[in-house]
């Protein structure tokens, strides 16, 4: 029997190039079991004439679908579905009718509840996106990356792509991390005080689950990372938010039973505060006269595009209390989740063996694509790059804040990505955020970072990472209006 | 001032091209504060002359330099390091000078100690390797993988690799599984019963962790995949091991108080028992009656090379009580780290926001790359392949194990891809695989697959998916050799 001509279309807006496209729609016929072994194929003429491609487009088609056995050619009489074709199953697919399953009952512990900060998927579809951490296309350096991960994909890496490393990591980049990246924040560590996550988020998860117990207590900012918080809920530990100031975490405020202090000290998250020197040394002191460990969040470092970056808090500590948590993923891109973990060798031990439990290793070809770019010096250029931009963006922006009167809260002196910001008292920047939406002005509300039942509503941030320089005086003069239309109102 | 030219050196084995490696040289010599800037580069003549490579390789890494700004051109007078060039830090990196913190008291919850099954690292270059899941370089389509890899690093592919999805996943990965990888196991399910995971540890972590407390009971085959033990002690619930027979795990057996089961019915692991259809629905009848659930872990259910495999438990579950385990790590590559979880949408939803705790998603480029490979065709071309490669290597080991007398007690009548082997009374086959080690033939010991704290210690498996054919009669005359020996002494 013959395969109707008529069976093949191609799809508008269908993925990828037509001889994939026309491979893609055989094959899956026949994992459908629409076409059957034996059933002859339209001829590359006809089909091509049908679709209206060239016939080579078809033949080339047809001739990847022979080597890999989806099809067979005999002699003359042209190309037959083969033999050896995998079979679709004999067995109807189903879902259950119903369900008698009392899922109140059957979870034993829910995780669902916590704020879960999004943004629009189609943020980029905004005119006006102030938003905070997405990559930016015109900026981010596609080109190299893609060097980086082919040259990954190649054959002398095959071990490095495939390989179940169990507990451990890609040695290469463990080794460009220890000599490279960790010495210029003034760390010196050995391999076996490094551990590879899944973006910061791991990295901070896996701490809290090592460090935290229901008896134990922790110190966060306030305001803070808001995924941070839910992390520190779910371990159930006692926890303190600590109000920052315009320099950050105050040690002396922090309560004395405290275990581990979670801190964002280059960059406060979301201030933008950085913590001077003096503040860094007394908080290694009180932790060291108290007995506490200090989790820093190196955020944003990279982006001290006005100063030069402060060493780390890792890098003054004498005693080794200090964990430090880097992530490629912020300053590359959040689909990348890449990030790692510095801390003494018991500390990385026993997060490494938790680390293997719950996922083994980060895939072997993103490790392996980041040793690339980081070890060709693309990643330096980029950050450069990007510092730049940010500084112009920054630049333009705070002129538009100033001339519109609007009141910025916290802006980094060193840098950073965002501002910020507080709206007049009584605006709530949730409704504020979904007005300005309408006027495809995206805008992020504050009340998320804080802690505490009732978090004060008029905050927000305001990002630069991802819109044009010429873009921002409009967008602000946009927030500006709808902030004042509410002062009358 | 200007750079020796001494000062570079190609080195012996070093990574990427000439012009990469040169690049290489010139960013990281900056960027360690080596050279500074101002410094004048030598001539690319010199430094071609020096390395001994060509002039147009020495020219086209400087080219590169420029543009990211790591060096500048002064006219006729050659290159120098960019004014703009990265600064190394102005403080001196170091490492804590000693610990003044109490780690057996500073650590909460530990992880370590649980069985991690490792294998040598080098396990490739051993002559016989018998070893089980890890991808063999000669089946593997790399070519394929590495085009699918390369459009999906490609521009329309941007948003895809680099965007922060939070708790969700690639749609189109999650659209194929759904209507196609599914529907071929029998099972029907919507986009909110579909989680992805990284691999198949990670889907079972997490459902340990929804599904059990110190409160519940659980009970896993005996023996069983031993990182499966290791999550269920972990989270501390009431553990019951189960024997299994030929037919895998009897469903009269399990106690009166379980609340999860954990099964793996296509090839129990490590034995390679295929669940009968009736034990199958024994099994979801008892589950109903007791109102338990079924995790099934659909363990190489591609390997049914010897006759097309049994519908998936989940595919009869009539009443929701099956979580079903997927894993893409096992037949494509386990570096790869990617696997799913379909289940009731209440318990999906669970699961994801613990997953976006824990470590957000997935990495954007690898679900996009298996999106293509999948969706091409490729992957069934290649489970096809690696069918045919494992039927030639199982009737030759059947052969060469019948023709030495060993005893198989596990085969799977269904392919998969070992044998599950037991030993005489009284061989410890730990030894034995530490013996064998140093004639090159590498066995896995079977004493961690085993619950309980007297595991038998002369169970072993022998996998054929990373030995070559021919090799094979020649490794398992060795083994009967060292086998023998430990008889007669």
């Amino acid at each position: 029997m013959a395969i109707p001509t008529e069976s093949f279309f191609l799809q508008p807006g269908a993925e990828g190039t037509l001889q994939m496209q026309i491979r893609q729609m055989v094959a899956n016929g026949i994992l459908e079991g629409r076409f059957r072994p034996g059933e002859k194929l339209p001829s590359s003429r006809k089909l091509a004439a049908h679709l209206g491609v060239s016939r080579i487009t078809v033949t080339l088609a047809y001739t990847d679908l022979l080597a890999d056995d989806y099809i067979a050619a005999r002699g003359r009489s042209g190309y037959f579905v083969s033999d050896n074709a995998p079979e679709p199953p004999s067995f109807p697919a189903r879902s259950p009718d119903r369900t008698t399953v009392d899922w109140s009952r059957a979870i034993g512990q829910r995780f669902t509840g916590l704020d879960m900060h999004t943004k629009p998927a189609d943020w980029a579809s905004y005119r006006y996106p102030f938003i905070y951490g997405q990559a930016d296309p015109t900026l981010f350096d596609s080109a190299n990356w893609r060097l980086c991960g082919l040259e990954a994909l190649g054959r002398k890496d095959f071990d490095a792509l495939t390989t179940d490393y169990f507990d451990s990591d890609d040695p290469q980049l463990i080794d460009f991390i220890a000599r490279q990246t960790l010495p210029r924040r003034g760390i010196l560590a050995k391999p076996d005080e490094i551990l590879l996550t899944l973006g910061a988020q791991n990295a901070l998860w896996l701490t809290a689950q090592v460090l935290l117990t229901q008896r134990r207590s922790a110190a966060i900012e306030d305001p803070c990372y808001p995924a941070l918080r839910g992390i520190l809920q779910q371990s159930r530990c006692h926890l303190h938010a600590i109000p920052v100031d315009r320099d950050g975490l105050p040690p002396e405020a922090l309560p004395r039973d405290t275990d581990v202090v979670f801190t964002t000290p280059s960059h406060q998250c979301p201030t933008s505060a950085t913590m001077p020197m003096a503040r860094r040394h007394a908080l290694l002191e009180r932790a060291e006269a108290e007995d506490f460990l200090i989790v820093e969040d190196d955020y944003e470092f990279e982006m001290s595009f006005l100063k030069p970056p402060s060493p780390a808090l890792k890098s003054l500590d004498r005693n080794g209390r200090v964990i430090y948590v880097g992530s490629f993923s912020k300053s590359l891109f959040p689909g990348l989740r890449l990030g790692y973990l510095v801390g003494p060798a018991p500390f990385i031990r026993e997060a490494r063996a938790l680390r293997a439990s719950v996922l083994r290793h980060p895939p072997g070809h993103i490790q392996r694509t980041t040793t690339y770019f980081l070890s060709r010096g693309h990643y330096d250029a980029l950050v450069r790059r990007m510092g730049r931009a940010y500084e112009d963006r920054r630049r333009v922006m705070e002129r538009a804040l100033h001339d519109h009167g609007l009141t910025v809260a916290g802006s980094g002196s060193f840098g950073g990505s965002s501002f910020w910001m507080r709206a007049p008292e009584g605006v709530d920047t949730e409704v504020l955020a979904r007005d300005l939406a309408r006027d495809s002005v995206l805008i992020e509300p504050g009340a998320p970072f804080f802690s505490g039942p009732e978090p004060p509503g008029n905050f927000y941030r305001l990002a630069y990472s991802s819109i044009p320089a010429p873009r921002i005086t409009e967008g602000i003069s946009l927030l500006a209006k709808a902030l004042a239309s509410r002062r009358c109102g």
